[in-house]
C-alpha cells in the first residue's frame, strides 16, 4: 500500500531539515518505504481538508489505504512497530528504546519548543532577551542529564533505534542556537545520526523542496 | 512479577492528582495489576540512585523484574501493549489511539508545561504577568482544535483508550487556571474520565499519601 506524508510548501528553517516530516522521512528510508510527499501551504494547513487529517492542523501526517496518522511520535511508531530495524526485537530492549522517544518528545523537546517560541512568536516582546538566558539553562538541565546517561556510548541504549532517531531529530533544533556545541558528546551524538545514509537521504529530499526558488506569487 | 512505581514523597500540587505518578496508577488501575509505591524526596530525586533508574531524576519510574522504564507515556505504552482494555485490538484503531497519547504529551502538553513554568518558575519575574495572557491563548488555540475534533464524542476515536488516559490526564492540568471551563465538551470529556472507577482509585491511592499530615521534619 502506497503512503504518502504531508510536509510544508515551504519550511520556514529554510531547508535545515529541523521540520518535522524530517524525522518521519528518516524513519522511512531506515525501514525501506517508498513515499509520496504532499505539501501545503500555511493556508492550506488550516482548511478543513487538511484539519480532516490533521485535528491541530500541523504537519506531518501519513496516510496509508484507510489509515491516516498524526504525529512523528505516532508515526515513527507505527512504522517501527511494523518493520524491523528501528526497535529491538528483546522485549525489554524494545521497551526501553520506546522509552527514550518519549523522553525526547515530552522531557527534552519541551523545553526547546519554548525557545522557539520565545524567538519566533514573542521576539518582539520587551522581556524576550532577559528570558533567553533562562530558557537556555532549563534546556542545559536537560542536556547535562542527557549527556551524562550517554557517557561514552554510541547510541542511549546498545544498537540504535527510533529512540535515538527522535533524540537526535530534536536535539538538531538547538544547533542554531548554539546551545549544542556546549555538550561535545552530544553534537558527536546528533553527527552520528546525520551520518547515517538514511538520514542522509531524508535530508537531500527535504532540502530539495525548500531550497528551491520560491514559487512564482 | 511484581510492579514498583515512584512517586513525589510530597507532590507540590498536595494531593490534586496532577503529578504523573496519578496517570501510571490510572493505567495500572484499568489494566487491573497491583503495584508497590516507593515515595521519593526532592533530594533523593537528584541522588545517584534515583538517577541510575530515571536520568532526568523525575519521576514516575517502572520497575518489573529486570525491566526498568521512565517516561509516562512510555510506561503507559507498556502497560497498554502487554494487557487488554488500554488499545482495540483493531490495528489502525491501535495506531490511531496510539497517535492521541503522542498528542496528548508532544501537542497539548508542551503549552501547558509554558504555563506552569511561568507560574512557578518564572512567577517573579517582572514579565510574567503580562506574559500569562499570551500562553493561554496558545493553550486555548490547541485547545479549540481538540474540542472541534472531539464534537459530541464521548472520547477521541471510538471507545476510550490509552490515548484519552493521556488527554484527560493532560488537560487536568489545566482545570486550576481556569481555562478548561472556558471548553464546556472538553470539561465534559475530563469529567467522564475522572468518573471511572480506575481512576477513582488512582486518585484516592495518591491523595492518602499526598493529604498525610507532612512528616516530622
Amino acid at each position: 500500500m502506497s503512503i504518502v506524508i504531508t510536509a510544508f510548501e515551504r519550511s520556514p528553517d529554510g531547508g535545515l531539515g529541523l521540520a518535522r516530516d524530517t524525522r518521519v522521512r528518516w524513519a522511512l528510508e531506515e525501514v525501506g518505504r517508498p513515499y509520496g510527499v504532499r505539501l501545503v501551504s500555511f493556508g492550506a494547513m488550516k482548511e478543513p481538508a487538511h484539519l480532516g487529517l490533521h485535528p491541530f492542523g500541523q504537519i506531518p501526517t501519513y496516510e496509508e489505504g484507510d489509515l491516516v496518522l498524526f504525529e512523528s511520535g505516532a508515526i515513527i511508531f507505527h512504522l517501527a512497530d511494523r518493520h524491523t530495524g528501528l526497535l529491538p526485537d528483546d522485549a525489554n530492549a524494545r521497551a526501553r528504546a520506546i522509552t527514550w522517544m518519549f523522553a525526547a518528545l515530552n522531557t527534552v523537546e519541551p523545553p526547546i519548543l519554548e525557545l522557539v517560541t520565545a524567538r519566533f512568536v514573542e521576539g518582539d516582546k520587551p522581556w524576550t532577551q532577559e528570558r533567553m538566558p533562562l530558557i537556555a539553562d532549563r534546556i542545559r538541565g536537560r542536556l547535562d542529564r542527557l549527556a551524562t546517561h550517554l557517557g561514552a556510548a554510541e547510541w542511549l541504549d546498545g544498537e540504535s533505534s527510533a529512540g535515538d532517531l527522535m533524540m537526535v531529530s530534536v536535539l538538531l533544533r538547538l544547533r542554531p542556537s548554539g546551545i549544542l556545541a556546549e555538550f561535545p558528546s552530544l553534537a558527536a551524538y546528533v553527527a552520528r545520526g546525520e551520518a547515517r545514509p538514511a538520514y542522509q537521504r531524508a535530508f537531500a529530499a527535504q532540502l530539495a523542496i525548500n531550497a528551491a526558488p520560491a514559487p512564482a506569487p
